[in-house]
């Protein structure tokens, strides 16, 4: 069955992000205020496993192994079956 | 009131990403082979407008000046109301 995943990875909360800061303080200097802005990083993967439940768990490996660093990150899976 | 915009920025189709290339090779030589992998960049903005149409707006000249690059990128903008 083929899946398409998307894995949503951002900062954990408390942890300081420059980049982001630097881009909220650019918008205010373009003059567009925000009360808050976060940055993630979203990777969009396919792939053919037997099942959601197995294609979650290799996402889940990638995660912890090379996509996101489960010390200083928070990471999100959502699977759908592919048409 | 009282918006959070999320603001997801890809490249166009048919847009090399080194980036996703170079990841989607890792993860094969860590064992999970890819049909594809594909990278995003997603902000979380809170913002204070009057009407969603304004949030809409802004965030839109946001993406058009600094957030994104008109010429290679697409980017989508989903609003919800904060309580």
């Amino acid at each position: 069955m083929q899946y398409r995943i998307e894995v949503t990875i951002g900062l954990k909360d408390g942890m300081l992000d420059p980049a982001a800061a630097t881009i909220k303080k650019a918008l205010e200097h373009l003059g567009y205020p925000t009360d808050s802005l976060q940055m993630q990083k979203k990777f969009i993967i396919d792939l053919n496993e037997a099942s959601s439940d197995e294609a979650y768990g290799k996402v889940d490996e990638m995660c912890k192994r090379l996509l996101a660093n489960p010390v200083i990150h928070n990471y999100n899976i959502v699977i759908e079956e592919s048409v």
